[in-house]
């Protein structure tokens, strides 16, 4: 390595299985950005770098030089919550178009599958039953996006631009063509009125924790669905149950839970309304989250401003 | 009616159950296209245009001013096998916004599904078992589209802007950005290497009944999957259940069959990997097409050429 570069290693800390898929990655698109995956009794005093999917605490206190900590997905309240790692070390959420463009895939996916509530055909093929069904259009059915960041801001587009009726509600108003943008605990309700389908793709703050809950499933027509990618301390898992069971929802889809993997015997297993996916909804591309590492550490050597650094006063 | 104004009234011969959202949106749409629901006995001999779903011998005998049939969907091999319709009379296939984009959603929808592998993820959920599981990025994803006409085309395009890698087969070569196209029996071969998901969104004519095969299928590689979203007659239903017994195939979404309704008893009914929708991938939505039909009457009327006016010898 050259004495005039700055020391560019970057740390792994993370799912031991991905690691086969990030080396090569790195490899390919960030070459001077040495790639190390930490492993135990390693000393770690001298990275200046480190990619953390969960934080190992041990770990954390014993990297003395450390200037920047990359997490490895878009949400950090695990990060921010660790007092093991010091406030001055700022923490750079993922945004990266392969996390971006899963996400948007995955709440397509699940929109179209709810839109045509597809459930009611998979009920009828077990019965071996056939049903003339037919469903509206994508204009006529109204989406309701909680979160309007880089993840709800993306997917608001490509459903307006798919043709659904799209608002959506942040803590600061936000401006997407054609989303009607609400902000704010006191717009909460303005916005829920006619939502058919439900998305959450929020932080979880103190603000956030358990918003989704039965004062707002009350506020949502009967029949309505909900979507949370977000994380699974949004929701208030009992209300869902009880909204579900009442009607007042038809159907959820969750790709986050309370604990996570969801226990044995959680009542969410076998729910016939309740589709789940085990906290997968987008994955980070190694391949295009180690060109923006690689961008991010430049900006960095060059005395520029890293960019998406979570805010701790904000929560995200 | 004004008698200088040539007789516009449209004949609808359908599915008597849909009749409920057709008459509103002409009344709407086309309000100077009387929009007439076919009766038993009713006197037919003056309509220049009909609108019809499955052909009705007796009526068509008796529309002996008929100048234009307007077919209700994407496909009129039923109304171009019907002798009794004289061959004069040109038969306009349905091309309107909503049935496109409700089939590309349909081929979005299930391409993304079987993408993702989701029904290891359904599987999994009925044993209460949470699954680690990773996936390509799209750009690592060969779909094939057998078709590349209005709907085929159509959907080319999304799945590119959304990532995946597309190529497309017809019969005569086409041209779709970033698509590669191949023409003819001789390329079907090179068309079909490589390809992980293949959707089905041809015309049914001589040429194409049976066309999925067997012989197909062992040109695709080993858990490929099958999108047939065109018409029952394309597939060979007993070889898609060998392909899906050797493994060749991992799954199948099927929209038609050969028999509609899919018979009682039918091995599709409860085959754990068939995924099932009882014809319903797109439909024509009566807004856009009293639009549609609009626009084409008043071209007849000006003597404009008819547009996407199905030809015989082709067979769509």
């Amino acid at each position: 390595m050259s004495v005039t570069r700055k020391d560019r290693r970057l740390l792994f800390i993370g799912a031991g299985e991905r690691a086969d898929d990030w080396v090569p990655a790195f490899a390919a698109q960030a070459p001077d950005v040495p790639f190390i995956v930490y492993e135990d009794g390693m000393d770690v005093g001298a990275f200046r770098y480190a990619i953390i999917w969960r934080p190992n605490p041990p770990v954390v206190t014993q990297l003395s030089n450390l200037e920047v900590i990359f997490g490895m997905g878009a949400g950090v309240e695990r990060l921010l919550g660790d007092p093991s790692i010091p406030d001055r070390i700022p923490i750079v959420r993922m945004v990266e178009p392969g996390l971006t463009g899963g996400m948007v895939e995955y709440v397509l996916w699940q929109t179209i599958y709810h839109h045509r509530r597809i459930w009611e055909l998979e009920e009828a093929q077990r019965e071996a039953r056939w049903v003339n069904q037919y469903y509206p259009a994508p204009w006529e059915r109204q989406i309701g996006i909680l979160g309007l960041g880089q993840l709800g801001s993306a997917a608001a587009r490509l459903l307006v631009e798919y043709g659904f009726k799209v608002k959506g509600w942040s803590r600061s108003r936000k401006s997407v063509d054609e989303v009607k943008s609400f902000a704010g605990a006191e717009e909460l309700p303005q916005f829920l009125e006619g939502v058919e389908i439900l998305v959450c793709l929020l932080p979880l703050t103190a603000d956030t924790q358990g918003i989704i809950n039965a004062g707002v499933f009350n506020q949502l027509p009967m029949g309505s669905i909900l979507i949370n990618a977000a994380r699974g301390g949004h929701l208030n898992e009992a209300d869902l149950l009880q909204a579900l069971g009442s009607g007042r929802l038809a159907a959820a889809t969750l790709d986050v839970f309370h604990v996570e993997p969801l226990p044995e015997g959680h009542p969410f297993w076998l729910h016939p309304r309740i589709f789940m996916t085990p906290h997968n909804a987008s994955l980070t591309h190694p391949a295009t989250a180690a060109i923006e590492i690689k961008r991010q550490i430049e900006r960095h050597e060059s005395g520029l401003p890293l960019e998406h650094v979570a805010d701790r006063n904000r929560g995200y």
